[in-house]
C-alpha cells in the first residue's frame, strides 16, 4: 500500500545492491572483481583505506534520487556531506556509465570494474573521498561542515535545479553546518532552485555517538523545524520497508518544493513556507558485517572505516568479506562480462540527467564570462598625485553597479553584514539584499530577490560563494580583513580543489574566488586589536602558486583596475586588500592600468634618483598597501625637505607575487628585473601592509635581500587614531625616515639632526594624540606637494623598459 | 502583581539608568561629566568611537543579575557575547567600585568618572570592547561567536558557579555559536556549574535585521527548544514592564537550574532535563535618541555605533545628546561629588560577589599548578637509536592517565571525536567521555561525568578549552593537524588576550593553551589531500613571540618531555606536532630531556664530522618533525654507505623558535650559537615537517642563510603510502641525498653515480608503490643500523658546550 510496487522496490534494491557491491569492491579488492572464485589473499589490497560506514546510506539516497529524476524528469545534482564515502559516489558514476565516458580506461565492463576497484585509495589512483576527480561532485566533503552552504550556492539562480545535500550526523555537529541551515532564509523561490537536505542519522562518528542521534527525537525535530524545515522521517533497518518509506518521502518532498515554487512564481502573496527535508535514520555500515570477532560492527562506530581489517591475512575475515560481497548477489546484477544487466542499467537516468553527468557539477562548462565595464569609465580624475581624495571601495561600488546591471543572473555579492560598512552600498541603486524573513517598513534595500547576500557567518558566505562559482557563476566576497581568518580552512579546501582540477582534463575552469578585504588592520578605529589581523595573506600564499594571487592596490584607480582583472580571471583565488576610508589618489586610470599590469613599478614622480639617466639611488623606499604607501610617500616628502641630497627611488608593489622569483610563482619577477627595480646593493626600506616577515619569505632568494628592511604590522594595536596605529608598529613616516638615515651610509651631521627631529616629532605626535584624541595636525593635513621635482607631471615607471 | 515591588523596580531602574548614563558618557564626553552645564563642543570627543546599540541591553541584564546575586547569594560571572558593548561592562565595574580598586586613577568620584569617560576608546586609554583590561571579563567579544563555548568552559568543575552569557542576535548567526548551543549535552549537573544563556533579540546587526528576529517567533522558540532549552521570554519596550518580566524570568531560570542540579546531585535517576534560557526582546539602542535628522534610530540598526555622530559641530545633535543624558536624571543617581548615591551604591553585591570582582573571571588567581608525573616514569626504554618502535601519542596517553588521576577536577582533554583515533585512549582506564545524551549498552567509555570532552566541532572544543583555562584550570586540545585551521581566528583572539594581559598587573597568569596536533600531514593514509595542511604553525608564529611556542618532537620520549614542559607552563600558546603511527625511538629519557631543554642539538651518534675534535662538516643535515627526522637519518645512512667520505653533521630541532635569533624570540638562539651548530658557511639540508619557507622566514637573518636548503610540504598529496607522500614532496631520503650531492662542492665521479642511483631508486620506489600498493620493502624494512660509527653508544649534543 505504498508508493512503490514490489517490482519497483526490487529494482531499486538491485541498483542499491550493485552500488554497495561496487563500493565494497573498491575498498577491498585487487582482483576477482566478480567473485568468480573464493577470495585469496592476493585478491585483497595490502592496505585497506576508506570509509564504509556512511557509504550504504549515500548509495541509498542516490538510488532513490535517480528514481525521482527518472519519474519526474528532475534536474538534480548530489552533494555528499560525508564525502569520505567516496566509494559510493564513484560507484554510482560508474553504474551510470559516466565514469567510463570520462575515464575510458575504467571501462564499463569487467576489466573496467577491476580497474575501478584497484585505483581506489591506491597509489597512482584516486582519493578515498569524493573529490575533484569524481564525476558529478562539486564538494569534497573531506572537511565536514560545508555541504548545505555549497548546496544553496549551487541552487541560486538555477530555478530549475534540485540540489540534494546529504548531511552527515557528525557533520551536523560542526559550526559551519549549524549556521548554514538558515540559508533557506536567503533562497528566493522565484528565481532560485531548491535544496533538499537529507540528514542521515546513522548514529555515530569515528568513535562516538552523534549528538543529534542521542537527544530526544522530538528535540531534534523541533530543532529542524526551528531551522525552517518540514521534517519527513524515514527510519528503519529493513531495506524493503525503508525503500518504501524513502520513495514516499522523496515524492512528498518534491511535491512540497514544487508547491512552494509554484506559489511564489504565480505571485501569490508572500508568506514564509518551511521547506521539506528528509531525516533518514538507518544503521551505520548497513548491510556490512554485523559482528566481527565477536563485536558488534553494523550499526556502530566500528563500521566507520574498514569493518574487516585483516582480510588479507585472516582467513575468517576473508570469508566474512566473501559472504558480505556475495550477499549483494552480484550474479544477478552484472553479466559475466562485468556489464550491469539491462534491468539495472535501465535505472540510470539519461544523459545529463545522470547526476554524475549534470553540467552544473562541472560549472566551467556552463560559465560565461562576465560582462564587465571598462574600469576607466568609473575611474576618478587625478590631476596630480595626492591632489584628491576618494573612498576606494565606494568608487568600486559604483563599478559594481554596472556589473550587477549587466549580469543580472550570474553575479552575486556575498558578505557578513558589511556590504554597506565596506562602502559597496552604491549597488543598492540597482539591486537589493535578498531575505526571506519578515521585511518591515523601516528596512532599507531588503527584498525577496536581490544580488547581495548577507548573513553574519563568514563560513556561510564563503560556502555560498564557492557553490555559486563551482556551478559556473561569478561572485565577490567582501569581508573585514581580520575575520576572513574564519574561513582559512575553507580556503584550504577550495585552493586544493582548484589545484587538483587543473590536472583533470574534463573539468572546465571556473571563475576565480575573489576576496575584497577591507576595514583592514590600519583602520579599525571603532574596534581595535581584536579586529586587526593582516595574516590571511600569509595563509593564502602557502597554497599552490598556480592558484593564488594577492593584490594591494594603493589607491582608488588601482583598486578598480585590479578588480576588473580579478573579475575576468578564472581558477584563481584572488585576495585584494583595500581600505574603505577617504584616501589620496595617486594614479590616473591610465597609470593605474599600466601599474597593475606590471604589478610593481618605480614611481618616478616620487623619486629623485635620476632613474631616467640610469643613475642609482642611495636608497629605495618601497610600499605595498594603501596606508604604507601614504606613509612611505610622506617619508619621501620629509627626506626631500630635510635631506634633499639623499637620492630616493620610490617603488610601489600592487601584485605581491611579483616579489617572488619566476621559478616560484608565475607572476614572479626574474632576478634581473627585480634587481633593476630594487637595485642589487642599495638599502631598501619596505613599508608593508601586513606581517613584515612575509616580505622576507618572498624575497629571500633576491641578491639584495640582506639590504631589505621591512616595516609592517607587528601585532600592536588598540582603538586609537590612524596615525597612532602606524606609530605603534613603527610603520609611520618619521620612523621610515629614521630607517633611511640608519641605513644609508655616509650621511653626515645634518642627518643625525634630522633623525633627532624625527624622534622628537614622534614623541610630540604621541603626546598630541593622547591629549587631543586626534592625530597631529601636520599629519592630518599633510598633502603630497609634488615638491620633489616641481613642475613634473606624474608618470609611472616610464624608465623601466625591461 | 509581579515579583517586584514598585520600590524594587524603581531601584533597579536607577542602577540601570546610572549604568546607561555612564555608558553614554564614555562614548561622548571629554568634560562636564555630571552635566552641570549645557554641553559645549569642547565637552565632546573629537572622534566618537564605540557601540551604543547593544549597550542598554547588556546593562539591563547585568542589573538584573545583580538583583539575583544579592537576593540569593549567587556566585556568578557575566560574559558579554556582544563584547563591542564595552561601555556597559566598564560602567558596571565602575558602579560596583571594582574599577577604582584596580585602577586607582579612575577613582570613585567625579574626577574618576571624568577619567572613565575620557579614557574610553581614546588614545592611551582603553579599547572600545570588553577586553582584558575590563574587570570581570574573560571574553573579548570582538569576534563574535564564542560566548557560549567560553561560558560552558568556565562552568565546568565549578559546581557552584552560574555563568550568565548574553548572546547577541547577530552573533546568533555565526557558525561557532550555532554549534555551541549543544554544549549543554556535555555539562554534568552534578560536578559542573550552570550556564544561563540570554539571547538578546534587539533585532539588528550593523546594517541588517537579524535572522532570529525575523523568522516566525514560534520557529525561533522551536529552534531553542531543539537546542535543549526551556525558553523564558521577556519582551517589551516599557522599562517598568520589562523590569518586572525580567526579574521573574531570572528567578524562574534560577529555580529551574537549582532543581536540575538538586535532582542530579541527589542521585535521582538520570533523565535529560532542558536547561532554562532567557529570550530577551528589547529595542536596539533602547533609551537612546529615538529619531535623528528625521530618521528612526532607536530600535533600528542606525543605533549600532554612535547614534548622534556630529555632536561636536552640530548644535542640534549636541542638544539631543544633552537631552539623552539628562533623561537618565543623573542628579538622582550621583552626588555633586560624582559618587553614586547610597540608594544606588547599595545595589551592588558585596566583595567577590560583584561580577566585576569575581575571581573566576581572573582565573590565574585560582589556578593551582598541575600535579605532573615525571615523564621519565613513562619513558620508553631505548637501548640504541632506532632499535625500537612506539606510537608516541599512545605512550603520552599513558602519561595522561597519571595527570587525570592526580588532578581529578582541574584538568580536561578536549577534542573533536579524535581522542581514540589520536591514540590517547589509554586515559579511558581512569576516566570517561562526558555525555548527557542517551547512553546505550554498546557505547564505550561514555558516562555522565568524565574528563574527556568530544564534539565534532573544533570551534566548540577550542571555546570550552579557553573558557576552562581562563577560569584557572588546565587542559589539552588534541586535533587533526589540518583541521586546527578551523580555529585560526579563535587562536588569534586568545593570543591577543594573552599578549595584552601580560601588561595588566592585576591579571594573574593562566595555564598555557596546549595543542597536540597529530594525524599530521605525512600520515593521512585514509584521507589524503583534504586532510593535509601543516600551516597552523605558520599562522601561530605570526602572533607575538612572547606568547607562542612550537615544538616538533622527533620521537616518543621527546614528546613526553615536551608535553610535561607545556603542561607546567603558563600564559603561552604551545603547539606540539607529533605523529600517532608506530615510529622509531631515537633518544633515551635522559637524552630527550636534555635535547628538549636545549631545543636544538647535534646528534653526534648520527654525525661523522668529528664534531668532538672541532672539525667542520662538509654538510649539515637538519630535521624538524618526526617524519623528516626519519627521512634525514635514512639519508645519513645512505650517505654513510655510498659516500662515506662526506662528513655529515646531523642536527635535530625540537623547539622551532630556536631558529630565530634571540632579539626576535625569547627562545631564539644567539647568532654565535646558531653558527656553532649550523656552521657559518657549509651547506645545510633541512628536512622540515611543514611548508619549507617558514624555515627561511625564521632564519633569514642567519649568516649562513644563503646555504640553507629546505625540503618540506609543498601541497602535494593524496591517499597513498607514507613513502610516496614524502617522495611527492621531495622530502624523501633519496632526494635529500641528491640535495647533499648537489650542494657539497668537490665531490667526484662516484658522487655522480650515487646521485643517479638515488634517481633510479626513487623511480623504482614509485613504480613499486603503484604496482603493489605498498612502500618499497627496503624502505619499509629500513632500520638505523648504527653503522655510522659502530660501537658508539648514542649521545646527544655532548660537544656543544657553548
Amino acid at each position: 500500500m505504498g508508493a512503490l510496487s514490489e517490482a519497483e522496490i526490487s529494482s531499486l534494491d538491485a541498483w542499491w545492491r550493485a552500488a554497495n557491491y561496487l563500493s565494497v569492491g573498491q575498498i577491498y579488492l585487487l582482483d576477482n572483481p566478480l567473485l568468480e572464485r573464493d577470495l585469496e589473499p592476493d585478491d585483497i589490497k595490502p592496505r585497506l583505506l576508506g570509509h564504509w560506514g556512511t557509504t550504504p546510506g549515500l548509495n541509498l539516497v542516490y538510488t532513490h534520487l535517480n528514481r525521482l529524476i527518472r519519474e519526474r524528469d528532475v534536474n538534480a545534482i548530489f552533494l555528499a556531506g560525508p564525502g569520505h564515502g567516496g566509494p559510493a559516489v564513484v560507484a554510482q558514476a560508474w553504474l551510470e556509465g559516466t565514469y567510463s565516458e570520462l575515464y575510458p580506461r575504467i571501462s564499463y565492463d569487467k576489466l573496467g570494474m577491476l580497474r575501478l576497484f584497484c585505483q581506489f585509495s591506491f597509489p597512482g589512483g584516486i582519493p578515498s573521498h569524493a573529490a575533484p576527480e569524481t564525476p558529478g561532485s562539486i564538494h569534497e566533503g573531506g572537511e565536514l561542515g560545508y555541504v548545505l552552504s555549497h548546496a544553496y550556492g549551487a541552487a541560486l539562480d538555477n530555478p530549475d535545479l534540485l540540489v540534494a545535500a546529504v548531511v552527515g550526523d557528525g557533520e551536523f555537529e560542526t559550526g559551519p553546518l549549524a549556521a548554514s541551515w538558515h540559508s533557506n532564509k536567503f533562497l528566493d523561490p522565484v528565481h532560485d532552485g531548491a535544496v533538499l537536505p537529507i540528514l542521515h542519522l546513522n548514529g555515530y562518528k569515528i568513535a562516538n555517538p552523534t549528538v543529534p542521534a542521542r537527544i530526544p527525537r522530538e528535540e531534534l525535530v523541533s530543532l529542524l523545524n526551528g531551522y525552517g524545515h518540514e521534517v519527513l522521517t524515514v527510519e528503519g533497518s529493513d531495506p524493503h520497508d525503508v525503500h518504501q518509506q524513502l520513495a514516499e518521502a522523496m515524492d512528498t518532498a518534491h511535491d512540497r518544493i514544487r508547491e512552494i515554487q509554484r506559489a511564489a512564481r504565480d505571485g501569490e502573496e508572500w508568506q514564509w513556507r518551511p521547506w521539506p527535508m528528509i531525516l533518514l535514520v538507518t544503521p551505520k555500515g548497513w548491510t556490512g558485517p554485523h559482528e566481527v570477532d565477536g563485536k558488534l560492527v553494523e550499526g556502530t562506530w566500528r563500521s566507520h572505516q574498514v569493518p574487516l581489517s585483516e582480510t588479507r591475512n585472516n582467513a575468517a575475515h576473508r570469508r566474512q568479506l566473501q559472504e558480505w560481497l556475495a550477499s549483494y548477489v552480484p550474479g544477478e546484477l552484472f553479466g559475466d562480462d562485468g556489464v550491469p544487466v539491462e534491468s539495472v542499467r535501465s535505472l540510470a537516468p539519461a544523459g545529463v540527467r545522470r547526476m554524475s553527468a549534470n553540467p552544473h557539477a562541472n560549472g566551467g562548462l556552463l560559465r560565461k564570462p562576465l560582462v564587465l565595464p571598462d574600469f576607466r569609465d568609473h575611474a576618478v580624475e587625478v590631476t596630480e598625485p595626492g591632489a584628491s581624495v576618494h573612498e576606494a571601495t565606494r568608487v568600486f561600488g559604483q563599478y559594481l553597479v554596472d556589473v550587477v546591471r549587466d549580469n543580472p543572473d550570474t553575479f552575486r555579492i556575498f558578505g557578513p553584514d558589511e556590504t554597506a560598512s565596506n562602502r559597496l552600498d552604491p549597488v543598492y541603486a540597482v539591486t537589493d539584499k535578498v531575505f526571506q524573513g519578515a521585511i518591515w517598513d523601516v528596512d532599507e534595500h531588503l527584498a525577496r530577490s536581490g544580488r547581495v547576500m548577507e548573513i553574519l557567518s563568514e563560513h556561510t558566505c564563503q560556502g555560498w560563494c564557492e557553490g555559486y562559482l563551482l556551478t559556473g557563476r561569478h561572485g565577490i566576497f567582501s569581508c573585514y580583513e581580520a575575520f576572513i581568518h574564519l574561513v582559512d580552512s575553507m580556503l584550504n579546501q577550495h585552493a586544493k580543489w582548484l589545484k587538483t582540477t587543473r590536472g583533470i582534463g574534463w573539468r572546465a575552469d571556473i571563475s576565480s574566488l575573489n576576496y575584497l578585504l577591507t576595514s583592514h588592520v590600519w583602520r579599525q578605529d571603532h574596534n581595535g586589536l581584536s579586529h586587526q589581523d593582516p595574516g590571511f595573506i600569509d595563509h593564502v600564499v602557502n597554497k599552490k602558486a598556480e592558484v593564488v594571487r594577492v593584490y594591494l592596490p594603493p589607491d582608488t584607480n588601482t583598486l578598480l583596475s585590479t578588480m576588473q582583472h580579478c573579475l575576468a580571471s578564472t581558477h584563481y583565488v584572488n585576495v585584494v586588500v583595500s581600505g574603505k576610508q577617504p584616501a589620496f589618489d595617486w594614479l590616473t586610470a591610465e597609470e593605474a592600468d599600466l601599474h597593475c599590469a606590471r604589478g610593481v613599478g618605480i614611481w618616478d614622480w616620487a623619486s629623485n634618483d635620476g632613474t631616467e639617466s640610469g643613475a642609482e639611488p642611495d636608497v629605495v623606499i618601497a610600499a605595498a598597501g594603501d596606508v604604507p604607501t601614504l606613509e612611505a610617500l610622506a617619508a619621501v616628502s620629509l627626506l626631500r625637505t630635510h635631506l634633499p641630497e639623499v637620492k630616493v627611488r620610490f617603488v610601489n608593489v600592487v601584485d605581491l607575487m611579483r616579489l617572488q622569483d619566476d621559478t616560484e610563482h608565475p607572476h614572479g619577477l626574474p632576478h634581473a628585473e627585480f634587481d633593476g627595480i630594487f637595485t642589487a646593493d642599495k638599502p631598501v626600506i619596505f613599508a608593508y601592509h601586513g606581517y613584515p616577515w612575509l616580505i622576507h619569505r618572498l624575497t629571500y632568494r633576491r641578491s639584495n635581500h640582506a639590504n631589505l628592511h621591512v616595516r609592517g604590522y607587528k601585532e600592536e594595536g588598540t582603538t586609537t587614531t590612524p596615525f597612532d596605529m602606524v606609530m605603534m608598529n613603527d610603520l609611520d613616516r618619521y620612523h621610515l625616515v629614521m630607517d633611511v638615515i640608519d641605513r644609508v651610509p655616509g650621511l653626515g651631521q645634518s642627518a643625525a639632526a634630522v633623525r633627532q627631529l624625527m624622534v622628537d616629532t614622534r614623541r610630540r605626535a604621541r603626546q598630541w594624540t593622547r591629549d587631543n584624541g586626534e592625530d597631529l595636525p601636520e599629519v592630518r593635513d599633510w598633502t603630497w606637494t609634488g615638491d620633489v621635482e616641481p613642475g613634473r607631471s606624474p608618470s609611472v615607471d616610464t624608465s623601466a623598459d625591461f
